[in-house]
């Protein structure tokens, strides 16, 4: 008899109809005999409900209070979910993430994990009893209720996962797996079967919205294999797990594109130690994430800097560059929001060489000028213009073989 | 300077708009120097749409788990509550049920309180704080959340202010006071000034619904001084307190129908020792509140018993008593529901006689027939044909010279 953390997301529970068929799910999998927890989300629409009313009642809502508010939404889903499980003659009972011990620092509204006691939902499951936990929330020291910000219910249901040494950890959402590419762009995208932790963490990062970037770390740092599968249909997901040798046999596990990028440009740079510090000292004290950083060969004393940053942060970053293009001496500034980022992303990569000369030269092949490139173990990406991203993920996603069953290149 | 509870009802913080205007409220009294700790009700309907939901989900919700359902509502309205202030300058912060150390017993949806410990509440306060405190609930030993039932949240801030000896509770609501009768059957009722515990304790159960009955048992047991006063227009409101000398000067404070009654009389009982047990035994144990019981004399060996409870008990109380009459051999039952009691309330009963005879006299002189009779101390209620309940209202109210300012009869 295994042990499995279920989590169900907020279009799962987005209704009483819905909720209905999370019961039928559970008391399915009970009647296996596995033992269960589940972790909800709020209801579809309830935190922008809440969020919208804190901010009818003041223009910049406290943080604390903030949460105290949005911890409710989880708490409605779980109680209706125990009433109705118990309706049914299943032995269920809410938690909230107090009462399961979930205890975090006191970062309200991005509150982070310090430490799970668990003594009560272990001794419920000792019981034969289903936790229905409250995802997304914990307490702090001063049992002040906080919350793990968005998708932190991911974070919940691995964590739990982690401190009950559960088998698995299933996250239900309304998307089936995690895919080579997005099918919106690439209709012969195909479901992964399974996929590492690390390249999760870097498909996650890029966009690809499936789990939350921390719930992975935490499930890579304890090993808790999860398992992200459809609410709405039955079928195999996605496996994200240890790095395999199969895993390693594929070159690309997936292409990703980003189009939340913008990019800055130094002109006339004073080429003299401790510029670059000058010039993203402020820019990380203002916490903009700066992503990719470029430096010219310099000719002659002068050089050109670029860098990205988030699109939405590009206002707040040119009134700082611009004060520090003065003090630097640097010549001008200028600014491209219309450029967007294509991603390679695969532990293969750590054993097959050769991929960026490939997708260079695929994007040549287009007439896709690269603009920046930036390589890690598993990942190469570049910044090419916005106009020609959906060509750049369509003509990759078919080059390096992933239209058709993997293609083991070992 | 005083310490103050205040607390505001449902429809009071129904909306944003309603949420700004007890903020600007609470703002005029801090700056008058005031110590002030806030308890506030979920929004109006909100309570209403969770059981709907609950109802939704299964057909007889746990009581548990809608406890951790309803409990939400309150935690809502006080971040709300709490950040608006936050943000209008005052240092306010929201406290849980748990957090102000709320135990209860577990009796859920109706549980009732155990003990305060307020430690958390009173370090605030002492700091300057305004605590902005979740009404209608608690936590029970083991930690999970109860609530306190329907208008528990009068009963959160009358306990409270027992708890830290606050020098007065003030309840806000929609209507601005108790009144020597209900104002839309007698136009010229008028407004209580001050009003002794145990006359609002007959005027609560006798349906007059400013405060919940228990809150008023509550602040008569540790001497609360509760001011009901209308979160809507300014002025004057009704204490709520111990019986003084100028309350006993008045013969009777207010005037009270109740339509919620129905008359049951089981005819020919054999009439010996044992029987009234045989019969309110049965009643007793299924929970329904019998209010006034009358037997004949009887003729010879059998007597007729009459007795009312509440409307929604008579279909349960119907069968329950056929039973019975066929056990103890009597000879038939009538059921009237058209009927109604209406009540003269006053401390002042104590020491001046004649009271019930006045009432007697002034039925008779509209041809009211009485049906039953009960008094107590404080009180005197008759049975009578429903359809004379307002025209009886009416002429005891001008009778007893209620229409008029305070007669001091002494």
């Amino acid at each position: 008899m295994s042990l499995i953390v279920q989590k169900y997301g907020g279009t799962s529970v987005g209704s009483i109809e819905r909720i209905h068929r999370v019961a039928e799910r559970i008391v399915d999998f009970h009647s296996k005999g596995h033992s269960l927890v589940v972790v909800l989300s709020a209801m579809s629409g309830e935190t922008d409900r809440l969020v919208k009313l804190a901010h009818e009642a003041t223009s910049c809502p406290d943080e604390r209070e903030m949460d105290m508010l949005l911890s409710t939404g989880e708490r409605v889903t779980i109680a209706l979910l125990a009433m109705e499980l118990r309706g049914r003659g299943i032995n269920a009972r809410s938690f909230t993430g107090r009462q399961v011990g979930i205890i975090t620092n006191s970062s309200h509204t991005k509150a982070r994990i310090a430490r799970i006691t668990a003594d009560r939902i272990k001794e419920a499951i000792s019981e034969g009893i289903i936790p229905v936990v409250a995802g997304f929330q914990g307490i702090n020291e001063q049992s002040d209720v906080t919350t793990l910000g968005r998708g932190g219910s991911d974070l919940t249901a691995v964590a739990l996962a982690a401190a009950l040494k559960a088998d698995r950890c299933i996250i239900y959402t309304d998307v089936d797996g995690v895919y080579t590419a997005d099918p919106n762009i690439v209709p012969t995208a195909r479901r992964l079967e399974k996929v590492a932790y690390e390249e999760m963490l870097e498909l996650a990062s890029l966009g690809a919205k499936v789990l939350q970037s921390r719930s992975v770390e935490f499930a890579a740092r304890y090993g808790v294999p999860v398992e992200v599968q459809s609410s709405f249909k039955e079928g195999q997901g996605t496996l994200v797990a240890k790095e395999d040798a199969d895993m390693e046999r594929v070159m690309v596990a997936g292409v990703t594109g980003d189009r939340n990028q913008a990019k800055i440009t130094i002109l006339g740079v004073p080429d003299r130690p401790g510029i670059a510090a000058r010039i993203f000292g402020p820019v990380a004290e203002a916490n903009i994430l700066v992503d990719m950083i470029i430096q010219n060969v310099g000719q002659g004393s002068l050089t050109d800097i670029s860098f990205t940053i988030p699109r939405g942060d590009i206002r707040k970053a040119v009134d700082l560059v611009q004060r520090v293009v003065k003090e630097i001496e640097a010549k001008s500034m200028t600014v491209t929001e219309s450029i967007a980022k294509v991603s390679l992303v695969g532990v293969g990569m750590r054993t097959h060489s050769g991929v960026a000369a490939k997708m260079f030269e695929v994007l040549s092949r287009e007439s896709v000028n690269i603009q920046m490139i930036s390589t890690s173990e598993i990942k190469i990406s570049c910044v090419i213009d916005e106009k020609y991203l959906e060509l750049a993920i369509r003509s990759l996603h078919a080059a390096f073989g992933l239209d058709e069953s993997p293609s083991f290149v070992g």
